[in-house]
């Protein structure tokens, strides 16, 4: 008889915290998919307080396979906010947050895969210098592999610029890819759509078809695919970020002061926020459209068998003056700098040399997509809104 | 010169988590009270996952003073879910929880004075055999000398009857309560209303009026009155957790199986739900009218400047399958078990007599509410739903 399973703390802590989700599936949620949870890979696009969060959220749903990007350090302002820093991450200029963050999981659970990257995300409207152009294309091109190489991709950063790039990998690839951003008091949380294309989706669906069943890797495997190739119905797609933008990304930090580059929000909004990423991610895993589950905003639905997590929102917004909370739907713009398809085609075409033109020239995306066309369309209307207003004030 | 301040990293350590408010204050909240926030002293009920994230969102807003309480040990299961612990503290049968919350929050932030209760609250309906009625007695007033010596009180324990002492002593003592409670897939958060009689309110408003300024020792503790003082305009009070019950609480546990007894909850509801109980705080403790403020639910004042915060709610109730969060408002029950005048009469006239006798036998409650000939009169009533169906199955 074989006591080392019962007699190893570690073992121990692994059958514990799968004790949860056991019990969630056999009191409440008999559809609960444990093996996927467990399976999938998340790639987290910044570990300071939405990605620490996020991680944490990950662990508590049985996911085990976490990777962290961030190129800070552990800053004195940070373990009150980022809840897998301590003070003595702080000492000596602080450790790599990437580093320090994946430490921290495993002090918390011995048994996750977590993994670190030091890397700063390349951005539009941050010019890069002729010298540094071979550093910055090993970094796309660093990042195009990791997304490559995860199922998931969390954008968990600061700024709007450093997003561009991920969503614009994650359509190319057809990845799910989920936002968390905050304001002072509002958060928002989106899942982007589909690409606009999908990369050898027959060769994938060959795939699915030759071995759909559960409970071995390769049906595992299979269901990642699923995730993001189900394209047999895809109907409007869903938005990404920039979908209602009619500006390319551009540096929104370096003409600020010290005070207005820090995030400053209300500390509850980032838990909040976190939560909800990872409890929509848990509801993409569980549908069986993945990727390409259409957009819902309110619902019948609730206590149905076949949709025991509820509704799949594209969007939630919230806000912390009105304790309040909406569920929203947006279709992805012809004229997105991130996601449309002339984005998409010209990166297939041109590969990293069209990601650091559009960095060195946000111009580019924008003349690219037709924004620069609709903007000048835009201005050359001239409306007079209050032609009374407009008399009294005119010198022309 | 001295150069201590700049050198020593706890010091450092100190200004830096005290920049994220300072930037909060000067740039969007010039209201924001930074001193009350360091000043207020909490007792958190409970140190499992609702009271690790309520304890780390405190810190996140500048409060310093936090009293952890709980009866367990930290197991297996927990670390993934419950934000302070981490696989060591469950090592060698678990450290007990509420010392090792505390000291994980002096690892986050080493200025916290966190301090640790061991101690099961006596709860109705598990009855004391009378060899235990001398220790029971002895928690009892642990725990009002606990609630007396703090100015907030967070319910956050996993079982209804758990909450009914606190509850009590917090409606005798006037402090302000706030309750976080989970379902499977949904969460309520309720600031408890005012005490049905103040103690020494002429007392306290005389203090008041003596030294009402801001910016010293006595100040602040004038302000921590005001909280629960100001009555002038009281009005109907604000309702408690067990305000809308037709029941004492009773035992919920007992009968239960194993995994009836486990908590099993989406893990995204307590970070979720702590949050907002924690950001009720902050409004509470910036409203004019601290306990006494009039519950809202909804508003035009967004972006006012005399209510920089938003409005302050009674109770905020969300449901995760439906992304959906609600600001609901609930007035004192006459017939509370737990908040009615009836009952702190009694628990002033008795003392802790009065709590053994209504732990023991939680008919008691409901006789001294009206509890019980409510129900009486309810089911004198015989209704006959439908004549047909009644006829059709009728042997009488």
């Amino acid at each position: 008889m074989n006591l080392a399973a019962s007699m190893d703390p570690k073992r121990l802590a692994v059958s514990a915290a799968d004790l949860n989700l056991k019990l969630m599936r056999w009191r409440t949620l008999p559809s609960l998919d444990i093996n996927i949870l467990s399976s999938v890979k998340c790639l987290l696009l910044g570990a300071g307080t939405l990605g620490c969060q996020v991680a944490r959220m990950l662990m508590a749903w049985g996911i085990r396979r976490i990777t962290l990007l961030d190129s800070g350090r552990v800053a004195m302002s940070n373990p009150v906010r980022q809840s897998l820093y301590t003070f003595e991450d702080c000492l000596d200029g602080g450790e790599l947050k990437a580093v320090a963050a994946a430490k921290s999981l495993k002090r918390i659970f011995p048994a996750v895969e977590a993994e670190s990257i030091n890397l700063a995300i390349p951005m539009p409207g941050h010019p890069v210098p002729a010298q540094e152009a071979d550093n910055v294309l090993k970094d796309c091109e660093l990042l195009q592999s990791l997304i490559a190489s995860h199922d998931v991709v969390f954008l968990l950063t600061d700024t709007r610029e450093s997003r561009w790039l991920p969503t614009l990998i994650c359509a190319n690839e057809n990845k799910v890819a989920i936002t968390a951003a905050l304001g002072f008091d509002s958060y928002l949380v989106m899942r982007h759509g589909s690409g606009p294309r999908p990369v050898s989706s027959d060769m994938l669906d060959a795939t699915c078809n030759a071995s759909d069943k559960t409970g071995d890797v390769n049906a595992i495997v299979t269901q990642m695919h699923k995730l993001s190739t189900k394209n047999e119905d895809r109907g409007q797609r869903l938005g990404c970020y920039f979908c209602s933008d009619v500006v390319a990304p551009i540096d929104s930090t370096s003409n600020r002061t010290l005070d207005q580059q820090c995030t400053v929000t209300r500390p509850g909004l980032a838990p909040i926020a976190s939560s909800l990423a990872v409890e929509l991610l848990v509801g993409i895993l569980h549908h069986p459209k993945g990727i390409n589950a259409p957009g819902e905003i309110s619902s019948s639905i609730v206590g149905s068998s076949d949709r025991p997590l509820g509704i799949l929102p594209h969007q939630i917004r919230g806000s912390l003056p009105q304790f309040s909370q909406l569920t929203l739907l947006g279709y992805s713009s012809k004229s997105c700098t991130a996601c449309s398809d002339a984005v998409v085609s010209e990166f297939r075409r041109k590969g990293m040399e069209f990601v650091l033109q559009a960095i060195n020239q946000p111009s580019y995306l924008e003349d690219l997509t037709g924004l620069t066309e609709l903007m000048e369309s835009v201005n050359s209307f001239r409306v007079d809104w209050d032609e009374d207003d407009s008399d009294a004030n005119a010198d022309d």
